[in-house]
């Protein structure tokens, strides 16, 4: 296929500085939970961004000293010599691609308590650390600013040594630069404080010494926050913005501009739609002559046209859609838009660096699989004989099994008891605000409906004697699994009403049941599903109480950004909240919860409750398939496996890879059962060899 | 100096199965933030402790497969072959100083979210993650038993191969083993589960088979709990749990003993004292002819004695005391107990793995430094040439500053401006529950004492000229800081009250300053000084709300595990909570505050108001010596630097660190503002030099 003319001009390539892009698909800086810890995984992952045809590829925060050191969220480093060779395996990696690499050189100051180097972090006063650990900065003084200035230019060498185009100065998202421009936090009265032009000073000497020091060769972005405090949604609250920006227009080689509230630019799509950040960019691209970049989450080739032709910006800037789908430029310069794999803004990605493990995508398997399986987005390694694969099941491990079985040229069948494709996705992406989920299941239908060699069978319930009619090969099965009406309390599932008394489920109310009377939501599972349906009962007008044993609302969602936003949602609807509270019992009148700290019990009146406590699998079918080989798997004349929830209830993330998984080892008996042994040589213990496909 | 006879006991040696320990002193394993990410580190610091005369000093639990992976918590791993290496660098250190080595083999189960490994968890039945992450366990079937059993006693041959003397059975801890036993979550009905005989089969399978596998050369242990559930402290709930003991009482070599309620078996001083287990122990000990080890964060050697001559147990077993003292045992043995350096029970070494970062120690600052710096916890290295040291101020950075030099062999001043001895580590141990943190005070003070080279000065406050006129060559400042009455909002500082409406602080409270009328204490720093001040005025009392815009009660105290209990305590003292509120202002009558979420606003009635937010390091001093200079310490006729709070206010342990870092870096102008290069070199990138010093 051919490109659509209409997007010719995200193709044009563009000056920054000394270099040039190939077309304006810039991965921005993001993190990976990756960082110095693991190189070799952060290399290959950059690398594939590169071959999807992403014009920059930039790394994460990249720390200049050890007095920036934000472990457990693993950053990259340039602290010494030793990490040029770490940061060249990406370099070299994205080159091979014919793309530009920038690195983000970066300083914490308030925001890192420097937990693994002990330093003492620095910053523009002295104030308690941002993370909440307990330990302040220390005021910078004159020396401290000479020391921070040497050794940004020292790392600044050491990125362009290790072959990097593009070297940022990163002024924004609270850290130690963008404190320095405050007008709330630069309250110093020395060279550095006081007037706008003081406060900018730090970062205009350090944009002018990188450029100095690298500038030859080496274009000179800055990262910068549009605004100067958290308004409302799209409303820009610009303050002295637009002037501080006026002084330093022309003086970098590019503008990666983003803003001060990191729930907007980061918004989940609960709250936040692509291209959020429009009424922010006008002002700026009026200011300065340099090229502009900023995000938005950005998946539709369509905006991303008007947003450059319009002028709002030179480079259409992604860290999630990126992620999501590595390969989203060659899918547009090659006319194939159907494949895009758009990014759904549930930010999973987001907590692996929150959490200190490597980076997962909903929708993309492979991220972060790319170096220590082999796991490529695009591409999986041909099946080594013809053979048949049935799927059981269309959610989505299911769809991904057999998407990726039928790109490896198995023969699938994919046989679904429903009357319509999806699964879990389908049902969950009809909660508030989840609508953008179904891209999980679209992109997945999308790519099944167009191979010659995938049937799917919808309304086909399949018992073990229909299965093993089917004389298949391979047999996946994935049937997902129900909410269960117990509470869990650390592996114990105990029934809260009387028989007769019912109790909804999460099940329940995506089915469409909708409670009468006073309802109580007890969230015992503490991700998305108990808020989002207390979010849609209050919203249907029911007096709703949210319960739950966590101090927090939707308590793991402070990984994903989405706690707090919840909670104040929540509570703009007049959602009840009961926090700290177990789950006693419950009559079909009155509710018992007791205080997870004291055990004092308060009752409260329901005639309703929703337990969304914990799952069953879904896995009889699995069970009488082996039941009737006597339990052993190896008597069936098929190979027998489950996949995602049916295994293991877990995150719709967990169930795409566990579909890629299964599709990937099919006819691969030799395989260990656990992760390859080189899954560790990351942590570069010296004794171990690096993984032939790597060299 | 000699043993003194009533510890002779202590020092007897004792089989445990095929391997003798030559003392009772055992290093029972614990956690370090190390594990397999920091190999050099943790074999560094453990042959420190065999170095300090522990008999048996054991790893962290230590992943016997990618199945049970606890990242971001850094376990120790035996995964595969190339594990053996990392695992017997720590064997050889503690074999040089004739311990024994033992290996937790290690299965999560429920409690692992396999982050990093992606593998799915699996347990006993399917079941949430106990920690919280929202991915369920897989229940195992006969195949997965199999697996684990062979996993297990793979791993049991690789810890062999590595050198270990001793190879655990963990069964304790909510961990696999443990969920199989229990009788509430163990609720399958195949030869695993139901009858008390089947809840054990699992861990008598494993025993076996780590005895056939690995017990010509390697005593087995168990790790068990003695008790079933979790009482109230102190009082045993045994349930079935003696019956069990009893169906494998004399099948392992070796029984480590702990308990069901880990908040007491790893208890704050705050909450729990020395010793606690006494009431679990002495029905183990009657059932079984095998050794027996226990914890109880002993620091005495009189409990220590009394404990195995009365037979409680027949190892002294330590995690906290031998963190804070590694060499503990040798200065029993050589009649030094006064140099003791004993455990306070402040738990920040535990938040190390918690947060996923090296341990650390209050007491003990060289604790995570061993390899990386090359510090050791007796010993510094010799002054390079004669010269004099003033230290000013006698807080816990001052003190062990002056100590850590004074062993260097400096002559060393110590002047102190008040007429105690001990800065804030004198006054917070007069809060609630923290009375034995003076210890960090009390070892040192007994330290210097001894050492003809220090003099110490009290009452004696310092001008620049004074620290002038001394003429030493050194000079560092450790004045401390001191709580701000303002409120702190993210790097900005606010008054709260109108000018003449007094704001109490911490400081005040800790001054002996008790509020009248209903109190409010804003909590904006998170750890344990709001809680405390709460609890010291409600027991004396005073009406008190106790605010934070937290949502939980002092939340960094989470990774200490007080924060719980914390809470319980305010609660039952009628100590109004009020959480997720930001404070607003205060007028003498009225607080304000504001709801994080929503903005709301409520008002409460107070005429006092403890502000707890953050410090003003009291650098005055500092500041008057550099100015006089011009603002350039080359200038000065001595080394000026900053130790401790007077440099950034922080825990206690960064005080100590602080001291002990500005003397041992004392006349070594060459070393690196930095840590070391070689700080880094235990993420082992392959292109890196291991250090001369570690070879």
């Amino acid at each position: 296929m051919n490109r659509d003319p209409r997007y010719d001009l995200l193709f044009e390539p563009l000056r920054i500085g000394p270099v040039t892009t190939k077309n304006r698909f810039y991965q921005v800086p993001h993190c990976t939970g990756m960082g110095w810890l693991r190189p070799r995984m952060l290399a290959e992952m950059r690398g594939v961004k590169a071959e999807g045809g992403w014009g920059v590829v930039c790394t994460e925060y990249n720390s200049i000293h050890p007095a920036s050191d934000d472990l457990p969220h693993p950053s990259g480093s340039l602290w010494d010599d030793s990490d040029i060779r770490a940061n060249a395996l990406m370099v070299e990696k994205v080159h091979a691609h014919g793309a530009l690499a920038g690195a983000e050189l970066w300083f914490g100051g308030a925001r890192t308590a420097n937990l693994y180097s002990r330093e003492v972090s620095m910053d523009v006063i002295s104030a308690p650390n941002f993370t909440g650990h307990p330990f302040q900065t220390r005021a910078m003084d004159r020396q401290d600013i000479r020391d921070f200035r040497s050794w940004h230019r020292d790392a600044a060498l050491r990125a362009k040594e290790a072959g990097y185009d593009i070297v940022y100065v990163y002024a924004t998202h609270g850290y130690l630069l963008s404190n320095f421009l405050s007008p709330v936090m630069n309250t110093r009265s020395d060279d550095y404080g006081g007037s706008l032009t003081n406060r900018v000073r730090l970062v205009r000497e350090v944009v002018e010494e990188t450029k100095e020091a690298v500038g030859d060769r080496c274009a000179v972005a800055v990262r910068w926050s549009a605004d100067e405090s958290i308004g409302e949604d799209g409303v820009p609250v610009f303050g002295e913005r637009h002037e501080m920006f006026g002084l330093l227009a022309d003086l970098p080689d590019l503008w990666d501009i983003n803003i001060a509230d990191y729930s907007v630019e980061m918004g989940l799509s609960r709250f936040v739609k692509e291209g959020a950040l429009e009424p922010y960019m006008r002002h700026v691209k009026a200011m300065t002559s340099k090229p502009v970049v900023t995000v938005g989450r950005f998946t539709s080739p369509d905006t991303m046209a008007r947003w450059v032709k319009s002028g709002l910006v030179d480079l259409i800037g992604a860290a999630r859609p990126s992620i999501a789908d590595p390969f989203l430029p060659k899918k547009i310069e090659e006319g194939r838009l159907d494949e895009i794999r758009e990014c759904i803004g549930c930010n999973v990605c987001y907590a692996g660096d929150g959490i200190g493990v490597p980076i997962r995508c909903t929708q993309n398997p492979a991220m972060g699989e790319e170096w220590r399986r082999g796991w490529h987005p695009e591409r999986l390694p041909p099946a080594p004989r013809a053979a048949t694969v049935l799927i059981v099941g269309a959610g989505p491990a299911g769809l991904e099994a057999a998407r990726a079985a039928a790109v490896r040229g198995y023969e699938v069948m994919l046989a679904e008891a429903g009357t319509e494709l999806g699964g879990r996705v389908t049902r969950e992406a009809r909660l508030p605000g989840l609508g953008e989920w179904i891209r999980v299941r679209d992109y997945r239908v999308q790519a099944l409906q167009k191979m010659p060699n995938v049937q799917i069978f919808l309304d086909s319930e399949m018992t073990a004697e229909a299965v093993r009619e089917v004389g298949a090969d391979h047999v996946g099965i994935a049937t997902g699994a129900r909410w269960r009406p117990e509470v869990h309390e650390m592996g114990a599932f105990r029934a809260v009403a009387p028989e007769g008394v019912p109790v909804l489920t999460p099940d329940s109310i995506m089915a469409g049941q909708m409670p009468e009377g006073p309802t109580l939501v007890f969230d015992g599972d503490g991700y998305y599903h108990g808020a989002a349906i207390a979010e849609k009962l209050a919203a249907a007008g029911r007096p709703v109480t949210y319960a739950t044993a966590e101090d927090s609302v939707a308590s793991w969602g402070g990984y994903t950004i989405e706690s707090g936003r919840v909670r104040a949602r929540l509570m703009r609807l007049g959602v009840r909240l009961v926090l700290s509270h177990a789950m006693g019992a419950f009559d079909g009148a009155r509710a018992r919860l007791s205080c997870v700290y004291t055990g004092a019990e308060q009752e409260l009146a329901a005639t309703s409750l929703v337990m969304v406590s914990a799952r069953r699998p879904n896995d009889g079918l699995y069970r009488a398939l082996l039941d009737a080989a006597g339990g052993d798997p190896g008597a069936l004349p098929f190979t027998l496996k489950r996949i995602g929830d049916c295994e293991a209830p877990a995150l719709i993330a967990a169930a795409t890879h566990a579909g890629y998984r299964y599709a990937f080892e099919l006819d691969a008996p030799d395989a260990p059962e656990g992760p390859p042994a080189h899954d560790r040589v990351d942590v570069g213990f010296d004794g171990l060899e690096i993984p032939a496909h790597w060299k």
